[in-house]
């Protein structure tokens, strides 16, 4: 497949041209960066939705509930699972009702799973470059589900436009979550199994969890719900507030505002990947090792140490001795 | 109290010296640096050993039950639980048998705990210091306990001798160990909780996959023990353990290779947080805005864009526009 045919066939919205757009884009393709280019006046149409949560919480099992309405109602959908262990790698969703395969071969849904970045669960910066090349085939609807948030490289709030965290109704979960940073960033909270007992203890923990908390956007008071995804319950209320939300930002230029905030914490993702990678060849290359040998002796602490040698490495422009 | 009497209060192994000492360096007051220059050619004599695995893995109880011992041995023990959620923290450790006082109090085992770093769990470069205060008065055995690995700024391997993973015979725990990088680093294995069932099964677990790592010191290869630290089960195998480790590093040389590559990884944290903070000021200066604007407005990938930006900033020195 040449370039311009590749090229033609994602803004067609042909399934296997999409799919080998993702290919090059996931394999750093020579020919991608190209591709992104010429996609490019194409993207940003797509209205992008994160699922993000502790594993075992159901992230696969309501976002196939969510695509799978939304495809009832006629729309199509996108979906990336940033996670090797989500269900959609492996076949199943919606607990055994609905495979996998179903939702994919229906025309309206497109899904493919990707690796992870690094063992936080991190979304590689090549995800959200597959995202780009969803927007740009024209799916109105962009689902990206994530295990990690927090301490990770590119995190899955600065990709999307809203953020959806899952939580289920366990003891500990909660400390869990608030410890990996999961209660400060969602647009809208989802506690899932709430036919399980101790369901309503955990929504009124969220509530009052959230009501303590600033979010981002002053304007915007992120909802919980309650839900069973495989029973798929309160599914219509959650796609209804995920509608509200979208309104909410396409006003009073928030939805810029919003993507051009996540950009700059891409891009000093980005930055931070290859200055890690420059310094961890330092190390390789025994660049430290006289540092290390001061440090030992201790004529100076490791910190001075270390600044000093920033100092130097910084001067050097990041290079080599 | 001044510096030369607190000096002399560390050296002498006094606990109200020894506390103000971790207290200096903890909030980073400016007599910590001097303080630990003049304590760095006492440091180096202790055994560390780190304590590392999941949350509710019982930690902190296996810990206490291996000061106790060695206390009743009549050994010294310096304890750091870096935690906030350790029961070192709360009060209680080993169950409810032996309470955090009774340990603090006896005259052989100082506790301490300290904050993490970040939401992974990671050491704080304070936490080292810390480790040291304690090594120049004289305690012959430190632990530490934490609980992140993996993704996070200072690994606990990097500041200790001996790692010991911690885990508990819990469906999901081995596959979360695995994804956590927890099976790579250990020198000793313990599966704790292990009158609970599924016992076997964990040690089997653990046994396989421990047989398929390559451990960094191509000549030790590490225990997996049994224990029910509440019980007080399996505590003198892991003890004798810990001496034959600890006998095996002080041949040939590894102990002082193993510190020398554990003090490279710890400046190259320093380094990597002095880095990623100079980048986020950067970023809420406004020095990305116009890198932000021409992402989003698809003439370059990210990608490119962000490795220019960071071409400028090094060249730059990693300072201002």
């Amino acid at each position: 497949m040449d370039q311009n045919t590749l090229l033609e066939g994602i803004l067609r919205r042909q399934r296997a041209a999409v799919s080998r757009g993702i290919s090059l884009v996931e394999r750093e393709d020579p020919a991608a960066g190209p591709l992104l280019c010429q996609l490019r006046g194409n993207v940003g149409r797509a209205h992008r939705v994160g699922v993000t949560g502790p594993p075992g919480a159901g992230k696969s099992t309501l976002l196939g509930a969510l695509a799978g309405s939304l495809a009832e109602r006629g729309e199509s959908i996108g979906v990336l699972a940033v996670d090797p262990t989500s269900p959609f790698t492996h076949g199943a969703v919606l607990g055994d009702r609905v495979r996998m395969a179903d939702l994919d071969q229906s025309d309206r849904i497109f899904i493919r799973s990707m690796a992870s970045r690094g063992q936080g669960g991190g979304l590689s910066p090549r995800a959200a470059d597959a995202a780009d090349v969803l927007d740009a085939a024209g799916y109105p609807w962009l689902f990206i589900e994530s295990v990690g948030v927090g301490q990770v490289e590119l995190d899955i709030r600065h990709v999307v436009d809203t953020t959806i965290v899952v939580l289920v109704p366990e003891s500990g979960d909660q400390i869990q979550a608030i410890k990996a940073g999961l209660m400060e960033i969602a647009d809208l909270y989802v506690v899932n199994k709430c036919d399980h007992a101790g369901a309503d203890a955990m929504l009124a923990a969220v509530r009052s969890c959230v009501s303590l908390q600033h979010h981002p956007d002053p304007d915007w008071m992120p909802g919980i719900f309650g839900a069973s995804a495989t029973a798929r319950q309160g599914i219509a209320g959650i796609l209804a507030e995920l509608q509200r939300h979208r309104a909410h930002l396409s006003a009073q230029g928030r939805l810029q505002q919003r993507r051009r905030a996540g950009m700059a914490a891409r891009l000093a993702g980005i930055v931070k990947h290859h200055v890690a990678a420059r310094l961890g060849s330092s190390v390789r290359t025994g660049q430290l090792d006289s540092a290390v040998e001061k440090a030992l002796s201790g004529a100076e602490s490791p910190d001075e140490i270390a600044r000093d040698w920033l100092a130097c490495w910084l001067a050097r422009g990041g290079g080599g001795a």
